[in-house]
């Protein structure tokens, strides 16, 4: 198998950096068909690569004998049932994070992808970033004794016009959403630690229509490993700056951080204002290289059979303490973890 | 009144300073007594200043009628009953924070100095920090909207000796120890809410002697506040490069951070190991001027009859919520704050 | 004409990397051909890209009616007369830095650029780099008043192996290897002022054989344009550190800058050496995505008809500028340009 | 002797913080004496200081036998003559830079200096600032290995009223005003190399009133020394951002830099202009702490009998090369040092 023939599924505001990705960008992988139930998305995708098949239906594009692979770009909702579907029909698939919102479906998937044949991965694109690979790095050679404390912190910018409301109610809110990232991140940087306990809360500090569903525009939380590990996390809507990325992890003998000032370039500006940065505008400004490296790694992964960086469980943690930290913040009560 | 005639109690490792700062860099004072129960120390000063009077006992120190103001920087478990004492006598008193490590002594001295005709101020140094008040006066100009956030840490120099766990168990723990400092600065930075909420919890990364008495020398919390402001804490002893005081407040319309670099000058160095900067060795190098800064605001505040910029009540609310940290810590439970 | 058929030249160190952006990297260029008189190089191509053709002479190559454009990665000595034949042969061209060592050869490339039906460009990878252009942009929309100073460095890592030492007496001397850039950027930022007067000096810091051949391991220079607009340039092959490049532009109303810390990533790290990050190792890791852009920009200009960035009069005078800092440095006196 | 009793000359800008510092901040001095011809200012002396004495003549003060030392801080035109006369009348001298504009004169004073019963020294207040003393120790220790280039600038807050046009006829030139600075410490940061040869130019950009008197608002050059040492500098009058006064030297082991962000203190702000921070306005906030630490280093050294830093040989090269470098402005020749 010289290239990997992927079909993909989801052509949204993140599937169509996906579909330009691995049309050009990964040079092992052959982009054979999309599929998206949306007109106007076909017909971008009709317009913009040049692919020999697109599919009204996933189910369509997963009858195709010619399709390796499939990669998911769709809403959260379908992950686990198309990460099923895929395997079912033979295909190896990519998912995008997190890998459910409910932790059923999780750990239903990760235990249909153990029994499967053909491999599956759940995607959490800052694991594949070159400065936290490079902390990563740093840590496993001992740079920071050992490493006993996450901040982790995903911030957006605010969005004056509240677009993101109407996605709101099916984020599985700020934790699950954002927070996420920054529960694997943590998992990973400190050696894959079982948590026991969580505490969070949060506050509506610019979206009022939060309130009615629970859901905050600002939470914090903690997060308690077995051993005295231990993380804090910190998810916004609301930055008035930019997309705020950044993280330190504490060791005995040192810190490594990643991120401390959100630079949207190398440019520095001195007037009036003093000296001052651009700051980048959304995560995809700052992970666009990254995901060109996890889309690599996935189809290196399967095309020589080695190891996937990320196992199912891992997605399944992250969703469990994601959950968890949803309801810490909603029952304003510490959650333990079993 | 043309200057302001102290007494300083206490010559230990800030005492020292004090005495300095006081007979050197605040023009309006005058240093005119000392006392302390240790003949070292009170070698030291007649050695080292220029001092008319060196008592034994604060209480012969306070019968030196020639004395306007009493400086407190004696131990903790002291300052309570001595400003108590300080202002029977009929004296002005300053003294280091904490109040006190137990909330009744706070109230009890807050409601003495209430009724007392001299008036009393417990410091709390990093509201006169230059950077801190630029932060302040940002944010009551409106630079970053409605602040509704605030990080904060204070994280000292790991000590291979460990020295300081002679001191630890009369320290209060870390949260009185350390964070009530992020917890003053909190309260001021958010507009003095009331805290309502407080979890907290810690490892115990390098020094196994403090699990006896229940400390931890890594505390990481989150306080709540009415009105849903919140605040995240972090104390260490533990870390690698130097102290590193660091605080940001998230509002709705900017942030606005201190020391997010801990650098101790203006030196940058690159060669084969990089681009780098140096650390400030302790709090002492990063607050020696706010130190005198604070200084001459008791001194002018009493002379001129003004305000002080911290009252009891504040410094009795920090540590109510520090005594709540503490408890979070060792019960693992929330703690709510009438 | 929907895709630019493009035939490579040059396979050297930056060759290679130039055939793996125009294979991959820019969705309108086709790349056809390549040539190189090497065979390890030619080896190299046909195992790493899936191209056609592959030629022993850049002769063969021009002969061949599928190209539409060739793109010159050869030595320097060979860019002028090689520019020529291309044009001759009914080929748009692009060249890399410098156009020539030799005015003359510049001069009459130019003359034979302005009259050939093709289309000739000369890259100076600066100018495509993002941080570049936004600085440039925040010039050109008033940011800074008006600009009239320049300070600007190109300066490489030291190699203590001395490789370069071979590749030395062909580089043209240090400013024009290296200052040329700055050359460029200079004019580019300033608004393309004309250069009046040149003064430079250098010394031989670590590499003695550069006396023999007149060069220097680190050069200095100032150039002064017409209408009081000025630059400052440093040069040097000895960095500890890593590949240091950058810019500051002053004017009237403010100063813009590109690159004050040459870091490698996103990564800080705190231990007992204090703050510190990586740095850049190469010119290649800094302006990667800058060489993809100025690719884009050829190809988007020869398949749109649109006016290239850069003319070939830039390319002129950049030599012609550092033409004379090399015979300055050389002679000891400021050298005058008509 | 106890205590170093002071005369001060001079209450201008600069004088009245020397009159501040003397009085307060230096504890083995005594400042018991100040003259002025300025009524104002004598009564600003008054008013301010608890001084015994207060003259009306140089001349008079320096008839004062209860003065063991003169600090002169005024007129630069007057510094060689005040110090021949106080060295004289049998006191010690510490005079602000440069110590002339004109080298006979300091060549005069330098001699007069080497023969005299007392000890005079021109003080270069950066070379008692904690930043540049770290990056000279680091120097020293071998940390950038063999040092070779300097770039250095000063470069003052543009004043929209031109208030310091007044000012420039005296100045002798922003050379000897400003770049005097960096050419002392050039010398110094180097290890005191012999200059051969200098080039330098400048531009007017904002105050065309400089042009009649041959001087310009923003000036650079390039000094040669002895052994292929080299320096850059960049004064400048015109800053949009504040006084940034910033040094770099690179050696063959690495680079030390001084005060690359011009930063007033610890503060960082987010919002939607990008990542900004504050500047500082004028040299006297940056410099502030380094005139104490050089006013206590005269008293120590005069009480102590211990070397100056600071040679008078120091003070004559500073003004040689910096009168050789407005030469060399005003020529458009390099000129040569003997
Ligand atoms: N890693 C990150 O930082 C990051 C950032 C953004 C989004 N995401 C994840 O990416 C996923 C998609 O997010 P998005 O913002 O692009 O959402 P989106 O709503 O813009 O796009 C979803 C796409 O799925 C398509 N779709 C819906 N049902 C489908 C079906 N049955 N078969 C095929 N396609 C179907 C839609 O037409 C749409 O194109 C989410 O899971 C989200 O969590 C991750
Ligand atoms: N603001 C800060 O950042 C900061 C930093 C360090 C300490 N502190 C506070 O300063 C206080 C002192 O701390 P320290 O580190 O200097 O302690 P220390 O133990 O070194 O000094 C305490 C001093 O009090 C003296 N003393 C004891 N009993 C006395 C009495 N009855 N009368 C007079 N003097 C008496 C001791 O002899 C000693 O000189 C503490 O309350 C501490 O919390 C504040
Ligand atoms: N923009 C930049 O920052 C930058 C950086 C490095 C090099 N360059 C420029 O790129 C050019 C190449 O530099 P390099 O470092 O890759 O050099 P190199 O010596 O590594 O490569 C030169 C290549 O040209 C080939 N060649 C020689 N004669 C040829 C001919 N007649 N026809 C076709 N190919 C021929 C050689 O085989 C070799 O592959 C130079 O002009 C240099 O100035 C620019
Ligand atoms: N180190 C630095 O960074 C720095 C900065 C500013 C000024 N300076 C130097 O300090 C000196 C003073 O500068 P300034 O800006 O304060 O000038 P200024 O004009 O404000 O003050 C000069 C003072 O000298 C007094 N004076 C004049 N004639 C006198 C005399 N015969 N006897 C006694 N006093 C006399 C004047 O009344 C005035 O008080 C200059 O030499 C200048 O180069 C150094």
């Amino acid at each position: 198998m010289s290239k990997l023939r992927i079909g993909l599924a989801g052509l949204g505001r993140l599937g169509q950096r996906y579909a330009e990705n691995l049309a050009r960008a990964v040079p092992r992988a052959e982009l054979v068909a999309v599929c998206s139930p949306v007109e106007s998305e076909r017909a971008w995708a009709r317009d913009t690569l040049a692919i020999p098949t697109i599919h009204d239906t996933f189910e369509d594009m997963l009858a195709d004998p010619g399709i390796d692979a499939v990669v998911l770009v769709t809403p959260t909702s379908l992950h686990a049932s198309q990460i099923e579907q895929a395997l079912d029909a033979g295909k190896h698939v990519f998912c995008e994070k997190p890998l459910s919102l409910e932790l059923e479906d999780c750990r239903r998937a990760a235990a249909h992808a153990a029994k499967a044949s053909k491999r599956a991965m759940v995607g959490f694109v800052r694991r594949f970033d070159e400065s936290y690979r490079n902390a990563f790095m740093h840590i496993e050679a001992g740079g920071i004794g050992r490493p006993f404390l996450v901040y982790s912190q995903t911030t957006d910018l605010a969005d004056p016009t509240g677009a993101f409301l109407k996605f709101a109610p099916t984020s599985g809110g700020i934790f699950l959403d954002c927070s996420v990232h920054d529960v694997d991140l943590a998992r990973w940087l400190l050696g894959r630690p079982k948590a026991k306990k969580v505490y969070a809360t949060g506050t509506v500090a610019m979206y009022p229509p939060l309130e009615a569903i629970k859901d905050v525009d600002n939470g914090i939380a903690i997060v308690e490993f077995e051993g005295g590990q231990m993380a804090m996390f910190y998810a916004s809507r609301t930055q008035a700056h930019g997309h705020d990325t950044q993280t330190d992890v504490t060791g005995t003998g040192g810190k490594v951080s990643v991120g401390r000032n959100p630079r949207a370039d190398r440019v520095e500006i001195a007037d009036a204002n003093g000296v001052r940065n651009s700051v980048l505008p959304s995560f995809y400004e700052r992970f666009a290289p990254a995901f060109v490296t996890q889309a690599r790694h996935f189809v290196d992964a399967i095309l020589d059979d080695t190891p996937f960086d990320l196992t199912m469980d891992d997605a399944v943690e992250a969703t469990r303490i994601a959950v968890a930290l949803r309801e810490s913040q909603q029952s304003g009560q510490p959650v333990l973890l079993a």
